[in-house]
């Protein structure tokens, strides 16, 4: 059980360091300083799970931890200082990948146990993967990740409500979460590897 | 009275269901598939309660309630299932007069209910009738409601002071809130009506 | 000390002022009316200390006092009555830089005389200085103060950093405080006069 806890708290900052990686890709594009990475790298890092904290009122996770803050300036240094790849943004998809994945059972874990209903709880894992891109986003002024068809909320969707569900169920939360953690990752890379997609909105188009 | 409390609560649903179909309006714009049409009825249609129950410091009122999510997830699948004729179309915007009027009226009562003063009273009934909106138009990257010459902001605003003035003549919540959800909603009825505007900045535009 | 404490309270209006300004300058680029300028000077006043009083668990600091929205507003007016000549851009700028090293400096104060930690307090002395006018550019839909080159946010880091720095050292508040005021404002007065800029990214720039 230690060793699973080491774990979580390993996959935890793992998450954020490739979070606050892809914020410092969306500086990295525009061509903007070092400082302007770190902003980006520590609001995409930390943006979603902040909002789940605000949200059911429990402490905002990276005050009282430094080190939150000091894993997304590391990625935010490591893309400046190892420049961008081919080859190096394939490996952030699927790192990028995981972190969601874990980010969608883990958001939902935190709200289950501070009492939050199971519909809110699904919805914190939900906002705790998705929202740090949305932030990202916006700020980078481009569309955001939910305007692209790619699967990417449904999937953490997905994973949050495996792991609501089977919490429901009385099983332990380790094997909850790692379920909803492999649910989510497993759609994840189905979209990635074979662009799955959900049907869009089959009805007449309103205007503008 | 309990009839009267009885109709604050439908009236606070129909304004969450009304504001979570707009959200699905704008998913629905861009063909999104059936995940985001819920996610944007969600944010859209708790969006500005949830800012208002932020910055007050009350407990957000869709963590512990889970219809609230549910009403605004009912919205989503109804504009998928009926699709978007132009009649929907008039229907939703004077369904959104209502849950606008409604909002401007219920978010400054909350407030002063929670002993917040006079003026920033008002700003929470604002917020809470127009930040849903805010919310989904960023998330469309779309310019927001706020951008829009139409009158939106001011009827909420007018709202939200008739209340907060009647009630600092003590009168009774119920009279208030009545008198600034029609306030609120004759001159949002003007709006779309008669098109009324406001006078736009008169003086020399400064450059971008 | 009863003097400074005097100074520190004209100097916290005065920046609410003057961000609250370049609020309604964003309203007045588009020819808005009256009620969308001073929608945008609040926000813009109060937006980055809204932030950090969120995210430090700190009550909002406008809700309990009405005169911060009421500076707001009569920036609004202001702006709205003396139009806006070229003369008055620039006051505004500098203004705004006075304003920014201001908030710098007092927000990394006041999260650090809430315990946060030092890491977290130069992030929220940065938020406090420069999220008011990252709202008003999302919801002015324009691309955000972060976006653009010249030196905005660095100083902001540097005030807020000289501050934690010296209050680690065990010198007085006001001394600390003054000396991230001055360390923000002489860079970013650099950045006004003599066009300061960072390096950008020198790496391969990634596909879009």
């Amino acid at each position: 059980m230690d060793a699973l806890g080491q774990a979580l708290t390993i996959l935890d900052y793992a998450a954020i360091a490739v979070f606050g990686a892809s914020g410092a890709l969306a500086a990295a594009r525009r061509k903007h300083d070092i400082i302007t990475f770190g902003f980006f790298a520590a609001v995409t890092g930390v943006g979603g799970g902040t909002l789940r904290d605000l949200l059911i009122d429990a402490p905002v996770f990276w005050i009282a931890r430094w080190e939150y803050l000091a894993v997304c300036l590391a990625a935010a240094g490591a893309v400046w200082l190892l420049g961008w790849g081919r080859r190096g943004e394939r490996l952030l998809l699927w790192l990028d990948a995981l972190g969601m994945a874990a980010y969608a059972a883990f958001g939902a874990l935190k709200a289950t146990s501070l009492g939050v209903p199971p519909l809110p709880a699904v919805v914190m894992g939900v906002l705790t993967a998705t929202f740090g891109g949305v932030i990202r986003d916006i700020l980078a002024h481009e569309p955001s990740v939910l305007l692209r068809r790619e699967l990417y909320v449904t999937p953490a969707l997905l994973g949050a409500s495996v792991f609501v569900g089977l919490h429901a169920l009385d099983l332990p939360p380790m094997v909850s979460g790692l379920a909803g953690f492999l649910a989510a990752f497993a759609v994840r890379a189905g979209a990635i590897l074979f662009h799955w997609q959900m049907p869009g909105f089959p009805g007449r188009t309103p205007p503008e």
